[in-house]
């Protein structure tokens, strides 16, 4: 079955000019931005334009545009027409002055530098407005999970009075190897460095302050509260060891990083560090290096936000995010919808495992029956379970399938719906298992 | 410690004008966005002035603004000089007339009617931008979680290729009765009839329509694709039984109603119905009438976005922050940050359960020592933990103890840290419980 049916551009903005983008920095961020702007060229009015990196020369990739320049020299990137720089060097020196010049020379600023946000936001926000540009940092907290749009816009009518998450991989990686291998703390850090998953200094995961930067900017956009770095107490996690697993077991609890900011009237409350968290809590089944944040609002409750927190593809996900918005600014376009359609198809018949719930009057045979009648439509018995205790004249018993179009099970289940065994319509069901594109195991 | 930190305006937006708002419809949702209107009046630029409702004098309440227009007649509304009108009537008729009534009239609309949106979306869309008016449906789909905005702005970098949820908490509490209690599909019916949570013809939830109108609109803002109502696969979990869930538990897995839209090219699949999810999934862990969206992006992978997904509060968050963004719109203004700051204090000295590892050189007194050192700080001790099989020279235990100041804490730790039986300086962590605004028991 299909239907022609509209595609409709909701995020593919009605960007009427092209959009100029120079890129400051072309480490692992900055080469997975160019790749997406490259992959869906076409779709949005971005176009990369410049590349600066201090060692040039040995950043340079022949797969972007020809016509982009590759430099050395900032003052190159900050006196052309580029419209949008993204900043991606890090630290606050030289980024800061070079957003600073960006913003002077009139150019919109999406930044990945949580450093340079939690320090400077409030004064780069400022000179953003006084020079009407666009300042995004979408980057700056938990990479591709758009937690800093969900509180700015999905969440602006409510009061948030809390927000809490786990914003570093690395200190959940090392807690879940604790606990999960009884790793010394040391052995555990090792095993991370190792595996890509902390640096060779990793003082400031390890000990708060990257948490820390992030709470400050989540602070500001969902409390309104201008936190400074400096303002958040940081614990580290050197001490907790894997005897503290097993007396937090004990208590219904495992331990991870946990960020904290709290409003109380007109108090601020912000904190970082290892924290006991009930077993059952999202903050608790949260795995690997995946970031999550809860909102608390007075009126709307707890609001989750989680996924992939760093890495170069989620990260360029919310750069490339803050740059569509940056377009649409310049374009001075709110519409965020292009109703314009274009054509897709709806499809009736996905491949899928399948639970087959039968209920029969019990006799020899029925099994044979029904694995030919699948045969018969070449769909694969994948297995059958029979749980004890109930009558033969109404027996239920599942059969699970192997992966097959619909269309085909509807046939095969037209065919066993003539059976005369059949005390009830077989129920079927699919089962929605792990694939590629689904972390979670759904 | 207190210190004096600027606040912030990231979701207070500098509208310069005030933005007249009607309200046609005044149930529960109607007076939840009238009451948090009046809640943060004057932190936003949002004013009502006119509430619709077919019979205006039993919902008439006292405690709006005295200059509030009450009125049944919606000619009163359209021909006034209201800049958002919010839609909260549901339905198609005649929703669907007033509504573009109201965009020829020159007034953005902002409306939680996700019948409206599935069926007359991109027509209402693409008349909105011919009049230059904001629309406004963030409240259609999953209540107060942002999800659309999630996916509009902070994804609108990634190419979405599935997007999947539970979007109709009346199914999610039978289908959770049915699991927990062993009831029938009818008796779990009948008691969420009883407790409110299913309405006397529960046909559109149980059969999946309500959830396929919002997957139609999830289609759209996620995936760009017009996916109309009707071509929706939806299946009832009508005959869904308790003895499913044992068998789904063998598998590893429990039901619940899904809705999935998943895009294969420029094909799209879309299907609402009762399906085994594995037990470790963010889905399975879904509780009561919450609900949940993952969207798989083809590079920043999967991201998930929960919370109340209806409800009055809620519901009323999500029109509210939908007028936020309409005021600016009709301001031409799009800074979401205000860098205009007021002052709030930096609290060091929270409330909270401790958990104290000690490691000591056993001999007898110790716990006594240390009771006492709590005592004479005002801390009472709530457990002591202690795992057998470690060496008495070098002896791990912990005492929980009840919520104290960590001011006092500290001060106890200090004194404590002079006894000459430690062999480490002692671990405290905060344990963090459930509160009255922490639905997830963080």
């Amino acid at each position: 079955m299909t239907t022609t049916l509209a595609q409709f551009g909701s995020s593919e903005y009605a960007v009427r000019n092209t959009c100029k983008v120079a890129l400051l920095g072309f480490g692992t961020v900055g080469s997975s931005v160019a790749r997406l702007l490259g992959a869906r060229s076409g779709e949005h009015g971005l176009r990369l334009t410049h590349v600066y990196n201090r060692d040039v020369a040995r950043k340079r990739v022949d797969w972007t545009p020809p016509d982009v320049t590759w430099t050395a020299d900032i003052d190159e990137v900050l006196s052309s027409d580029v419209d949008v720089v993204v900043e991606l060097l890090g630290g606050l020196r030289p980024a800061h002055d070079w957003v600073r010049c960006a913003l002077r020379s009139r150019k919109s600023v999406v930044t990945a530098n949580k450093q340079l946000i939690a320090h400077f936001g409030s004064q780069l926000l400022h000179q953003a407005q006084t020079e009407q540009q666009f300042l995004g940092f979408g980057a700056c907290v938990a990479g591709g999970v758009p937690v800093l749009s969900g509180l700015q816009d999905g969440l602006a009518g409510d009061r948030l009075i809390q927000v809490r998450g786990i914003l570093n991989g690395t200190c959940n990686y090392i807690l879940t190897k604790i606990e999960k291998a009884g790793a010394s703390f040391s052995e555990a850090l090792a095993e991370a460095q190792q595996a890509g998953f902390a640096e060779s200094d990793p003082t400031d995961d390890i000990d708060g302050l990257d948490a820390g930067a992030k709470l400050a900017i989540l602070a500001r956009v969902g409390l309104n509260a201008e936190l400074r770095p400096q303002h958040v107490r940081c614990h580290s996690i050197r001490q907790v060891a894997a005897i503290d697993f097993g007396y937090a077991a004990e208590l219904g609890c495992t331990i991870r990083q946990i960020s904290t900011v709290k409003r109380i009237q007109r108090q601020i409350y912000a904190e970082v560090g290892p924290a006991l968290v009930a077993k059952n809590s999202p903050l608790a089944c949260l795995s690997g290096s995946q970031n999550i944040v809860v909102s608390s609002g007075e009126f709307g409750g707890d609001t989750v936000f989680s996924g992939h927190g760093a890495g170069g593809n989620p990260t360029a996900v919310a750069v490339v995010s803050d740059l569509l918005q940056a377009a649409r600014h310049r374009a001075n376009s709110v519409e965020r919808h292009d109703p314009a359609a274009s054509s897709c198809e709806v499809m009736g018949d996905p491949e899928v495992q399948q639970y087959v719930r039968f209920v029969v009057r019990d006799r020899p045979g029925i099994l044979a029956s029904l694995a030919a009648a699948f045969s018969r439509h070449d769909i694969n018995v994948d297995a059958v379970l029979q749980k004890p205790g109930y009558s033969k004249s109404k027996l239920p018993f599942v059969m699970t399938l192997e992966s097959c179009r619909k269309s085909r099970l509807t046939a095969a289940l037209a065919e066993i719906g003539r059976f005369d065994f059949l005390e009830e319509i077989p129920l079927s069901l699919p089962i929605l298992k792990e694939g590629p594109c689904d972390a979670f195991a759904l």
